[in-house]
């Protein structure tokens, strides 16, 4: 059938958004369409500015609004410790749990051969950069435990080498909270049995 | 944590949105932060353009950019059917058959006594008029088969009556196509045995 043009427009462009399939598009589509029009304009609105305000940071790549990212601004991190991740989604993901105090740095990525990145495509310079001319006792290594990420924690270990003067770990491996032994991977499981910690 | 501003009144933007979460909408976010600026300033335009540019058909209450929807602009329609539906999503389902060559009315919702919404909420006036003024042979009343649909359907009969002037018709109801015997609930199966057709 014909659509009135703007809402097939509409609907076209919202099928390019991912997890957005025809009939999901549809019902965003029509809930737009009934929506107060404060509300339609603030979500266009705030479409534009997300892509026109957000940079990199210059020190550790993360999302900024300005030169610095919010935890590089924040005078209260722990500048001693970098967390090196794949990209802002993981530093988010790091940053929900609440436990990590330090600095981040990230990767814009993570090493794959097969997609064509290799080390010198990721943000990596800069990092070495920042273990020469800053105070960082720490590097944790928080890239997904998978080939990309494995790879890409031992290309940083290879060139820093941990030691006396940095200190570098990696994220524990082991069985996620909550997880029953019965339908755990063998892997998983191998590598919990392996770091498996004293109990206090 | 801190998301930079602009990121954060996106995120809370997309959530007013049906089917996303904190977790689609970080997942929206991030597509757009990547995707080229074209794309993203086409979609926040198609956004706006949707919410301004489409009004309601004047004489059936479909979406429409102009003061007539395309299908009543459109003069290879038999102007003798009239499909009667509750809302412009029900009507391009029924488009989406391709079917259905007739005009449409559009109620506007459906009557409900416990959400409020009696016969003089709808767009009912105006389709009494159509069948007053218009050349129409056949009203085809195609609301949902639930009991909003059904007081709908017969209020409509109730008002206008079935006879040499109109024939009220009604979709079949019955087995889904692709549906099971045996997973089919009772009502749909008693509908099937009732509305049973002769095999041609």
């Amino acid at each position: 059938m014909k659509f009135p043009r703007s809402l097939e427009t509409l609907l076209n462009e919202l099928e390019y958004l991912p997890t957005v399939g025809p009939k999901t598009a549809a019902r965003l589509a029509f809930h737009i369409l009934e929506a107060p029009s404060s509300r339609v304009q603030a979500l266009a609105q705030a479409i534009i500015d997300v892509k026109e305000k957000l940079q990199k940071c210059t020190r550790c790549g993360n999302l900024a609004e300005g030169e610095l990212c919010e935890i590089c601004r924040d005078g209260r991190r722990n500048e001693q410790t970098i967390c090196v991740v794949a990209n802002a989604r993981d530093l988010m993901a790091m940053e929900s749990s609440g436990e990590y105090k330090g600095l981040y740095h990230v990767l814009g990525g993570l090493i794959s051969p097969l997609d064509g990145v290799g080390p010198e495509q990721l943000n990596l310079a800069s990092l070495f950069n920042r273990v020469k001319n800053e105070n960082v006792k720490e590097l944790i290594i928080a890239t997904n435990p998978t080939i990309q990420g494995e790879a890409t924690a031992l290309y940083i270990k290879k060139i820093l080498k941990s030691g006396k003067e940095i200190l570098i770990t990696r994220l524990a491996s082991g069985l996620p909270m909550g997880a029953n032994l019965e339908y755990s991977d063998p892997l998983t499981l191998s590598r919990a049995i392996c770091n498996r910690v004293p109990m206090h």
